[in-house]
């Protein structure tokens, strides 16, 4: 099968203004990038920067406000000439260069090199899309020693979850019960992970899992072909454990040293954004009690054949086989125990690197589609 | 051009879950009809129902619930199966029984004719999907003399009005223009009608304009074939007058006449459903000051070959050439010194009949798409 079939594809689906608009009007998004930018203005100031896949440009005009000399704004579909309109809209049309074209077929005149890469990249639960491929090989193929990456890295969370829309609430529609819909309605979407809003006191987990943390600045892309977790967390109150849910973060530089760094957070717990949470669906549904163990394993891999897809792969672990976290959160006797030695004999940060590290692993993986 | 290909298109449509699954959770839409049914509860009590489309069968269950001796629940798609496990769930299936098939094929046993006809009919802006027809059908076929339809009358209504997500919105996206954005954005629309939220503050009408009033009770296939109305209405506030907005309520008997009839508003001053409201985009915008005068005319038609779409036909009229109604909600001089006169000389009713009478003409006209 010939790749480009997919390559033509992704790039036609950017032509419709609605993504775009959508893309916009998402105002949690919009911001971060807004905040990130303006509070670096003295970064910014006087410096060349790439926009990679600039859309409507609007990221590009952001840089060329908060002070940018040049900014090479690299988009591959048509909606690149509406950019044009809206940078001369915005006079900006001396300083920001559109550019029609794959990032990894453009040259820059005299093999300049940029300062930072600007690129809102993100597809749901982070890798959807495969996007993030085009900013490495931009940053290798533009960015200057030390460049600045906006954002500079990323993580994608997952915790067990109830999912009441494809549940519970069927048991009881206006008086009417519907557990027969939502079961036709769940066997929909076994095959697919789901996009959909999860609530926060939906979710499960004592905490947050990551399954990578992605540094925009160093990693490779075969060191995004695949990741892996297996992992136990306890459950954090009595539910239905019926789905893991998936979202991410992007973590944006701070150079100024004086603000936080801006994080755009696409959890349960922060305001709602386009990417919403992702959510992989459990074949059955299972009852846990507070502090029960959820042991898991999932894997992430890059489809073979088309490379801007990935395959999710969830296996559901046997909580009393399954290796546990130190410390752990559930509740059976040994994890409370070592939790209770360690609070006693406390021996900071070195067990949570390890768990970060163990996240990038880079083996080959069954890329069977859950 | 084969009208069958449109029916067919129609009903593998209706296979799709997630549309029942939009309808269910509108909850003012699934509300009014609980409420219609169960405030008329000793009406419904051993009453012989039809359900016209009756999809996951939720309506069918409401009526056995208020008493119903027998439903007849009528759906053609395959969505019907689950109408059946759900009847079951809910342990009606003595009562309810679903037939599958088109209401205008299916045959009831011995002829027998039914008290009530309960159906959600509705599409954007009423009368898209053309499903009215079916259930005049089904009132001829199967309703007995003085039988009741739930609901008994619907009526479209319209008013000029701002549309800021397609103009304003985009003149400050976050400190930068996009009004490129928003005029390619309009570009897109304005060959049919667009299905969005208009929030009441963007209504500029003094009063909402009856297009039609329909009489689900009398009212035949032909006589809702085309609408027409020219109209004149006062500004009530300054603003820009950028389309046409519409939108329909529907309302049900009240039967034990103790209760206020149940209306379904799908307006812009009542809870958000899935019909949202639906905008004619005019080509160029205008300023209006409050009390200004707004002409219209507008044509609904059913499209000639396929007749589940009615085409929609503006045209803007030069106040001072219409003809305004009496009294007139505009502030030209002619009108406030009519509108003064009648408030010294009351002679109720008589003309807000006449508009009505007015706004169901049969005249053929152009059925040119907007």
């Amino acid at each position: 099968m010939d790749p480009n079939i997919y390559q033509n594809e992704y790039f036609s689906s950017y032509d419709d203004l609605e993504v775009h608009r959508l893309m916009l009007e998402d105002h949690p998004r919009t911001l971060a990038y807004k905040n990130a930018i303006m509070n670096n203005k003295s970064y910014f100031k006087d410096k060349i920067v790439m926009d990679v896949g600039c859309g409507t440009g609007i990221l590009s005009i952001f840089c060329a406000q908060a002070g940018a000399k040049k900014v090479y704004a690299v988009e591959a579909s048509n909606v690149g000439n509406l950019a044009r309109e809206i940078i001369k809209e915005n006079k900006f049309e001396d300083v920001i260069e559109v550019i029609h074209g794959n990032v990894e077929d453009i040259i820059l005149p005299d093999n300049i090199k940029v300062d930072a890469i600007v690129s809102e990249w993100m597809g749901f639960y982070l890798l959807h899309e495969g996007m993030l491929d085009s900013i490495l090989i931009a940053r290798d193929k533009f960015l200057k020693v030390n460049g600045e990456m906006f954002p500079e890295s990323a993580t994608i969370y997952i915790s067990p979850c109830s999912v009441p829309s494809l549940y519970k609430n069927w048991e009881d529609c206006h008086g009417v019960t519907m557990t027969s819909m939502a079961k036709q309605l769940r066997a929909s979407k076994y095959n697919k992970p789901e996009i959909m809003i999860i609530k926060e006191e939906d979710i499960l987990g004592f905490e947050e899992v990551p399954l990578c943390w992605i540094n925009l600045k160093e990693d490779t892309i075969s060191e995004v072909d695949s990741f892996s977790i297996e992992h136990v967390v306890g459950a954090k109150k009595d539910g239905m454990y019926q789905g893991l849910c998936l979202w991410f973060d992007c973590v944006f530089p701070d150079l100024t040293k004086k603000n936080e760094n801006v994080r755009l957070d696409t959890g349960p717990d922060s305001p709602p954004t386009h990417w919403k949470q992702t959510v992989i669906l459990l074949p059955e549904e299972q009852l846990v009690e507070v502090g029960d163990p959820i042991a898991f394993q999932l894997d992430m891999t890059r489809d073979a054949i088309n490379r801007r897809r990935y395959n999710i792969q969830v296996s559901l672990l046997d909580p009393d086989e399954a290796e546990h976290p130190l410390p752990c959160t559930c509740d059976l006797t040994k994890c409370l125990l070592i939790k209770a030695y360690m609070q006693q004999h406390p021996e900071p940060a070195s067990k949570t690197e390890q768990m970060e590290t163990n996240c990038l692993q880079e083996d080959p993986i069954d890329d069977d589609d859950v």
